[in-house]
């Protein structure tokens, strides 16, 4: 093992990003990254033809683009040599999907579909096929299938299923077409390897499939929409593969394109948040993810299945062999401190901070570190992308309350630092309810290293100690360490998930431990956070505020255009 | 008529101001004004003693060398001969109190009081007897007498009883050496005239009087404080004089003083923001007057009194003869303005103002111009600086809710105008509800001349027609009103208040009329902004989510000074 190594490739939303990992240790020896050359389509396809609002595509050959790329980069920085290689793994946003011909050629490259919108890649956060979802969502409480765990309590445009119906009603003849509609992540295992197999992450976190019974029944597709029926078999092909296990091997024509040795393992896709469990050296019961960027997913094991309310928890060995990961998270984290800042923050903090030459958030940490919890009087709601949890709901807004002719910058600034930090004590407790453990936080993403501030009010808000994971790149080292289990022990890999993690992956000797006296502020606050949380979130249509807000809105903004 | 003049003297919280008006016409001949030379002693005395926090106190020869000056400067200035000067009237802050021997001189200016701090003026926003009110709430609560017209529902730690009982406690010296407690007003025509007389404006608005029953009795104060058994009588004294009516004529040593003639009438003192209802040209029911500063003042003329929910109107005649004249206001209006741009206005709004050489309201105003009412989704509650109507209560506090990422600050903005104008909106109708008949707005104030798009938004959220006083000095010019009513029309004045009123007081041709369209959107967003409005500010205290915030707040500037 001492001289081998596994690829971990990370899909995101704008880039694709490699790794070449050491399997004895998650030594990273050498990374690459490469934006997609198309970039996201949000505006008109690449022959000019404009696309609606909410409409977001990507092209698939950007994907194997960028995997040739840095594939070959790392190769070449890292001096190692190919037989060394013995696995690739892949996480992959998601659902972000594409219908593909039986060659596995994307029906967007085709001269006779390149115009038609329905053939592209739809990203996961395409949100045109809501009208779908709402269908759904309106034939799940007739059937009284909310509470089912495949569906998590509501369903978002972001699946798989909204955006297949949005192909069906559109182009007819693109669904017709398709000889299979796959997730993106799910296309490139089937280049690589040849096999018409799919991860269980995607096809249970967005697909609604689960161990026991698969995917849901004929009938259940047909009543949503009777095209559907055979959708399942027809459409969505190939066996279903847990985590740990390997989708097959590298074929020579890939390998020749990568400059690899073929026949070495292929993992099965990971949903790009998720792997970065691996990568945050989570192994066991009772730690929770905490990823801290634009928004923020939380994700933490568990025996039993669970779903509803924002949380999803439907699939076992979705991201950890055996267990039940439990995953939910805010819609806005650094999205919320950026709008802050570019809208909020006042000439006189700019020039000092020029004057100090810190930038904003440090002096804004400086100033807002004085403060101690609850003496602003200040509370906020950290809605400013909508509720993921406990209310699902897009449409719910942003509050802050409790000003005075005295509130400072500084203390909205914190105030809005603690309103993330109070939905994630939310989320945890909703967990901790549905039967998970949780000892301790592994934190990962940009806000934690670069603003301790944050990450001291997390451990004041929630009352447990945060570790910070080694790695910057958790979900990259994350997908290294599912190609090491794929390749296995004998390859010079790994057998067990809980070992690869232990070698791989690790966190930082700095910790965040709650401050007693603040951690007991906080708890009051909370109390008065949760009362105000339900006032705003809960109530029917008609009596919630916010929602009303948003249907006037709505309203005029349709009166504008027209 | 033709060539007589009176002379309006508007005292404010940092300076006094004198105006020399033609009888005939209301024509301003001249204006003077002059800052208090100790200005407001907030942090010590002039001794350099510390003063406690919420104090607020005031010397009270500033207000008498602040008469010599400007009365001399606008004679001055006018050419006039002071043969034809026939009236002075007086508009005063309140309750603003000192206590004076049985030469009216003030005990702040004994030798042996001079370190004392409640010998001193206690201006109207000392609110140091926040415990004293709270007292007598418990009582006014204990004894049901909240619905007492006089009590006006709650009584503030502004009023004349709290600051007293404050003496009493503290310095029970000052108590027993004062011939009498007065408001500095009816200090001032005292001093004048010779004559000990009170005004039925203060007395009524601040201490309880009212024209059927005159002050509460013995029992009443005995209960409240044993030893304010006899505070009515012993250290209030004078007949209680109405407004239109005449307290004396100017005394031989004030002529020489001020450079008139002795003999010339003085009217009775009138609240300051009160004298600009015959400033702003009201003179009949039907009219409201606003005026928009840096907080406002709502007033409307009814043949019934009401008070409760923040409204004062227990006091016939105390601002235009034979009506009852119900007062309101927002806490805050100009000062949330100010707080925005202070706290909330970004860098790149300064610098494009800065570019397009505008100041940065107007640059907002263009901005937020082009948004249609209920567009940005925003709501906001005005309660910066607590609110007055309906909940009498300082401790609630401001809210914005309804902000995306997509929110831009203007729309921050815009929200805030419309909180004020909702605010208003509200009193208004608590005012139609109590039988207050209102058909047209007349505006005052910097904010009417600086800001015609706040004008608009008023204008649209209330749907009725605004007017703006001619005046830019209501107060002062209502003063002058008075004055002439006080001279009476034998000597060149006016028996008539509605005549004096319509020949010196006028509104400008330009007019704000509601646009239709706006008007019906505001009707909507109207309706969710009560509810919001009832859902944050009723709910018992423990209930309540901005007092519990408030609480919390207290508590820990509480531990942090300790």
């Amino acid at each position: 093992m001492d001289n081998k190594y596994v690829i971990g490739l990370d899909y995101g939303t704008l880039s694709g990003r490699g790794v070449l990992v050491r399997c004895k240790d998650g030594k990273v020896l050498a990374s690459a990254v490469k934006p997609y050359e198309h970039g996201e389509m949000t505006e008109s396809l690449p022959c000019g033809s404009k696309l609606p609002v909410s409409w977001c595509l990507e092209y698939p050959r950007d994907y194997t683009d960028v995997m040739e790329y840095v594939v070959k980069e790392i190769m070449k920085e890292s001096h190692i040599e190919k037989e060394d290689v013995i696995g690739i793994g892949i996480d992959f946003t998601s659902c972000t999907m594409l219908p593909v011909d039986e060659k596995n050629e994307p029906l967007c490259e085709k001269v006779e579909f390149k115009k038609v919108r329905n053939a592209y890649v739809k990203v996961w956060k395409h949100h045109a096929a809501q009208k779908q979802a709402d269908r759904i969502n309106e034939y799940l409480i007739q059937k009284d299938l909310m509470q089912d765990y495949r569906f998590g309590g509501k369903i978002s445009s972001e699946l798989m299923v909204p955006k297949v119906m949005e192909i069906l009603e559109e182009d007819p003849e693109i669904y017709r077409r398709a000889d299979k509609i796959v997730e993106a992540g799910d296309w490139l295992t089937m280049l690589l390897t040849g096999e018409e197999k799919r991860s269980c992450s995607m096809a249970g976190y967005k697909m609604w499939w689960n161990n026991e019974t698969g995917y849901p029944d004929k009938n259940f597709f047909s009543e949503i929409t009777p095209h559907l029926k055979n959708f399942v078999g027809e459409k969505l092909k190939g066996e279903v593969c847990c985590i740990g296990e390997k989708i097959g091997t590298l074929t020579d024509g890939w390998a020749d394109r990568l400059g690899l040795n073929s026949g070495i393992a292929v993992s099965p896709t990971v949903i790009d948040s998720h792997a970065g469990m691996p990568g945050s050296a989570i192994a066991r019961k009772g730690q929770m993810m905490m990823v801290l960027g634009t928004s923020s997913v939380l994700l933490a094991l568990s025996d039993n299945p669970f779903s509803g309310k924002g949380i999803m928890g439907n699939v076992k060995s979705g991201i950890v062999p055996d267990y039940y990961a439990l995953e939910s998270g805010l819609a806005a984290v650094g999205d919320l401190f950026g709008w802050f800042i570019d809208n909020m923050l006042p000439a006189k903090y700019v020039r000092e901070a020029d004057e100090k030459k810190v930038n904003v958030y440090n002096l804004l940490n400086e100033k807002a570190e004085k403060l101690r919890p609850g003496e602003s009087g200040l509370l906020a709601l950290d809605w400013w992308n909508g509720n993921k949890t406990p209310y699902v709901d897009g449409n719910l807004s942003g509050s802050i309350i409790g000003m005075t002719l005295k509130t400072k910058p500084e203390e909205i600034y914190r105030a809005l630092i603690e309103a993330t930090a109070f939905g994630t004590r939310m989320i945890k407790e909703l967990f901790e309810e549905n039967g998970v453990e949780i000892h301790e936080i592994i934190a990962s993403g940009g806000i934690c290293e670069k603003n301790p501030f944050v990450m001291q009010i997390y451990a004041d808000v929630l009352g447990i100690d945060i570790k910070i994971a080694e790695s910057d790149q958790t979900a990259a080292l994350g997908s290294a360490v599912y190609a090491a289990l794929a390749a296995g022990k004998a390859a010079g890999g790994y057998d067990s998930y809980e070992k690869a993690v232990m070698n791989m992956s690790s966190v930082k000797e700095q910790e965040y431990h709650a401050i007693k006296s603040n951690q007991e502020q906080y708890n009051i606050l909370y109390q008065t956070y949760c009362d105000y949380n339900k006032r705003m979130g809960m109530d029917g249509d008609r009596q919630n505020v916010l929602k009303r807000l948003h249907t006037i809105k709505e309203n005029n903004c349709h009166e504008k255009r027209e």
